[in-house]
């Protein structure tokens, strides 16, 4: 089985499944956590070298302040249980903003934890356009140059992305990294994770005519 | 019902379709003309503003030279037919290169053909690092200025983008102008194109909630 090196996960619905259980949106970025590492213990299982979350964005960050602390204290919860597993992690977004918090400044250059491994990019008040501008004085004029003088160059092209909650969009998911990945949707939302949406996709994921473009 | 402004056209499996139809691969381009024009035909119908073909890429350019020669004949039969309508024709890509037809240097700048009316952007020899590399001495230092040095600066943010033959990919479509875009796959071939394809990706996309990323 053809497994890929990088996979970009999108864990969307979180909101939609806050409100179908009951609870007030905020409530739903909580149950984002156990998927999260569920997911973490199957790539590692599977031999996967690279996997990048998306965390929240400079979008989101215009969202009901309820909102916008829910999501970053998960996040802060997400990447503080990410570094007690084997990883190589390094979290990537806008941090001279004040959206950005200060409990994840450590993270912000890669760092081995336990015993290294899976290199693990979360990413945190990312914005696409962040991200692209800082090729803006580069005269980057290649390839290679282009991704190098990214916000994100730490980060490596994306051979698959899944995205949970049943849109079908990037939402401005790292535009350079994905020009070539493959996108599997998932209709259930984050919280609802099971191992076998991640199973499907790979076994989607087997059956693809990997071209890069040519 | 909710029309998209903007749509992208990844009119692929053109090499799929004359292999299953007992053809050589390069025979399959001549049959995508007759679907871009009835595209062309229903959008205007429905209203749309602004419509962008994806003719070739630079990644296409190293396919073999048979099918080369035929992807390029398409595309400028393509748009010649396209400037005999109402519409404000351009096409993008990289015209520095000997890959780009000399037949198509006149349509480099935007034009009105007929009446003028919808935007129709046709992407020849376009590569996705050709067109980010534009704006690595730019000093570009927001959205609106990322989007104004792009080498396809002319292009605007695409609403829907529909993919024919099945491929859940952009293979390096217009990074910048699909952050937000949803997508829509149709596993038929381009050259098996019907009008209930677009119908149904109209549908579906009015279903959606768009959210530009908040």
């Amino acid at each position: 089985m053809k497994i890929p090196k990088h996979i970009g996960i999108i864990p969307d619905g979180n909101r939609r499944w806050a409100v179908k259980n009951g609870m007030s949106k905020e409530n739903g970025y909580i149950s984002g956590l156990k998927p999260g590492m569920e997911i973490f213990n199957i790539c590692q299982k599977l031999g996967v070298q690279e996997l990048t979350y998306y965390g929240f964005t400079t979008d989101n960050t215009k969202r009901p302040q309820v909102q916008r602390k829910a999501f970053t204290d998960a996040c802060i919860k997400a990447v503080k249980l990410l570094s007690k597993k084997n990883a190589s992690l390094l979290v990537v977004g806008n941090s001279d903003s004040p959206m950005f918090p200060k409990e994840l400044f450590p993270y912000t250059n890669r760092k081995n934890f336990g015993n290294g491994g899976m290199k693990i990019n979360f990413l945190v008040n990312y914005g696409w356009d962040w991200d692209l501008k800082n090729m803006a004085n580069s005269g980057a004029s290649n390839r290679n140059s282009i991704i190098s003088n990214l916000n994100s160059y730490d980060i490596s092209r994306i051979d698959l992305i899944i995205r949970w909650g049943g849109r079908r969009r990037l939402s401005g998911f790292l535009p350079v990294q994905s020009v070539y990945s493959d996108f599997y949707i998932v209709d259930d939302y984050w919280p609802d994770f099971k191992p076998s949406h991640l199973l499907d996709a790979l076994n989607w994921y087997n059956k693809q005519d990997i071209t890069l473009g040519g």
